[in-house]
């Protein structure tokens, strides 16, 4: 695949799950992480955000794996499309693409309007078919908080056991509110299969997962334990399309002994590789927490730096390139 | 180029310059010009249109060029996306790229804030660069209705001797309303280029622009003399770019005598290239009028069935496809 034109494309979503106190820790508050994702993309773009000054970080001042993707894209020159499966708050300083979707709602409550679901799985598959008569490979990341909470329940509604398997950007994986979440949106779930997921699912998942049903040739799904609700999501549509499928995850969701990727994705029947990101020599107090288990994975960080190993760049070339968009960032800050 | 890969991208955009009573005939009445980029779009992409039912038609009832570039991307298997440089009516049916961009109100009331104009510069560009990682050649193409008379006035605010020169989708090019609103727009321009082409200009111009001077490889604009005010901007703002770019137009541009595209591209110094589309012979009379002056050009047309004929395909061949795919449209509509 070195040979191979590949593309990178991020999908962004917000939903109102992040709003739940203690959910997650994509953004410094519950109402920032509705910025999270729009800062990631313009991050991963430009070097630098205009929907928030400085670089997205955890409460505890840890960067976004966005400067991991971004570092890796440098090295490998791969380009780079944002996908907008639904945001409450949009990029400014990016273009990106729009696939008709909105940003999900409280999956308690319904995440989207099921017309809304339709519209955007058509479009992003569209999208899809177009990319792939100009590109081999496809590699999709996503950025949307809380969304290891939307994946477990569309896991669960689809029928795979997923309690307790799926991870977390916190080293305290905060399992009982997720559980306890998603059991009340998983209560008297329509039969359908489309009304099903519009309730429960997230507008990341379902713009992903239809991008790469649209998809002709190679798709690999750069992410931790939410990319196997997209295998899942497009196992149940697209089923002969599953078996060509990889994930491409970080050494540290692999590691994560409060979930299981390996379970999960060999339940749905999807291929793991895993990148042996290393930063516990940094000399950045930020990019050392990853090596505590902070963060793990997300905006493409694990599949994007495996590329770049895969292209022949040791871990430590990387990590040095992190560490140099990492510095870029703070210093245009200041 | 035969080995490239080549991408075509569609611009649309609106201006309200299009409301003013006669000034085209590019949607079946002023209110419905703001319909047929969105339509056009949707046709190109789908074959089919949301937003409006059936095929994007003038007044008359002569059939968009989109169905002339639709017939051409089956043929030759060009991807395409489509931007939106800045529109009232969004296409609902398709994916399409956001660069930041807004509607142009009229000229002579001032086209588009200072600040819009600039991010909409910076974000096609940045979509340029992307792209260039992907793709050989760049194929831009546009919709906007009453996009001529913008042109003109673009071109006049640069200093180009344009009066009488731009063309129109009529075999009567309503000159005197064009000049005239165009004579208003250009009463005080500022000096400063930026200011001047926000006042003047259209959320087309403005974004193809860009993308072309962004993109790092070879640049195609598909079009009639609206891609000469196109050109004129890249060489105001990235003047090494103009010798490496060429406009691809139809024959029945270069042969309209109410305009001169060969007099203004050479003023810019822009090369020419021209496709032999005839449809004299159709069996379809709403393609015939093509061959009495008609519509002429849009949507790429040109552009783009040059393109499949420097790649093998006749142009009876590329005829009988445009046939075929406006016999599917009216179909799919009844």
């Amino acid at each position: 695949m070195l040979q191979d034109k590949v593309l990178f494309t991020l999908i962004i979503g917000t939903t109102d799950v992040s709003l739940i106190p203690g959910i997650t820790i994509a953004g410094a508050t519950p109402e920032l992480t509705m910025f999270t994702p729009a800062a990631d993309a313009e991050f991963l773009i430009n070097g630098r955000c205009q929907v928030i000054n400085g670089v997205p970080i955890t409460p505890d001042g840890i960067p976004s794996p966005a400067i991991i993707s971004r570092a890796s894209l440098n090295l490998t020159g791969v380009p780079s499309l944002v996908v907008n499966g639904g945001t409450r708050i949009k990029p400014t300083g990016i273009p990106f693409i729009e696939v008709g979707g909105e940003p999900g709602k409280d999956i308690r409550e319904g995440a989207l309007d099921k017309e809304v679901m339709i519209r955007m799985r058509e479009n992003a598959e569209r999208l899809g078919r177009q990319l792939s008569r100009g590109f081999d490979t496809l590699i999709i990341g996503e950025s949307i908080p809380a969304g290891t909470t939307t994946a477990l329940s569309t896991l669960l509604a689809l029928g795979y056991k997923a309690f307790g398997k799926v991870s977390s950007a916190s080293p305290n994986n905060p399992v009982e509110i997720k559980e306890s979440v998603v059991k009340q949106a998983l209560i008297d779930l329509p039969e359908d299969k489309i009304e099903k997921l519009s309730r429960v699912s997230d507008p990341m998942i379902i713009t992903a997962s239809a991008l790469a049903e649209g998809f002709e040739n190679r798709v690999v799904l750069a992410g931790g334990t939410q990319m196997t609700a997209v295998a899942a999501v497009i196992k149940e549509f697209s089923p002969g399309k599953v078996k060509d499928l990889s994930i491409w995850t970080t050494r540290w969701i692999i590691e994560d002994k409060r979930s299981d990727i390996i379970g999960l994705a060999s339940e749905v029947g999807v291929k793991v590789d895993v990148s042996q990101l290393d930063f516990s020599s940094s000399k950045i107090d930020g990019l050392k927490a990853y090596d505590k288990g902070y963060v793990k994975e997300g905006v493409g960080a694990g599949g994007l730096s495996l590329l770049a190993m895969k292209m022949g760049f040791t871990k430590e070339e990387v990590m040095r390139e992190v560490e140099k968009v990492y510095e870029e960032a703070r210093n245009e800050k200041i």
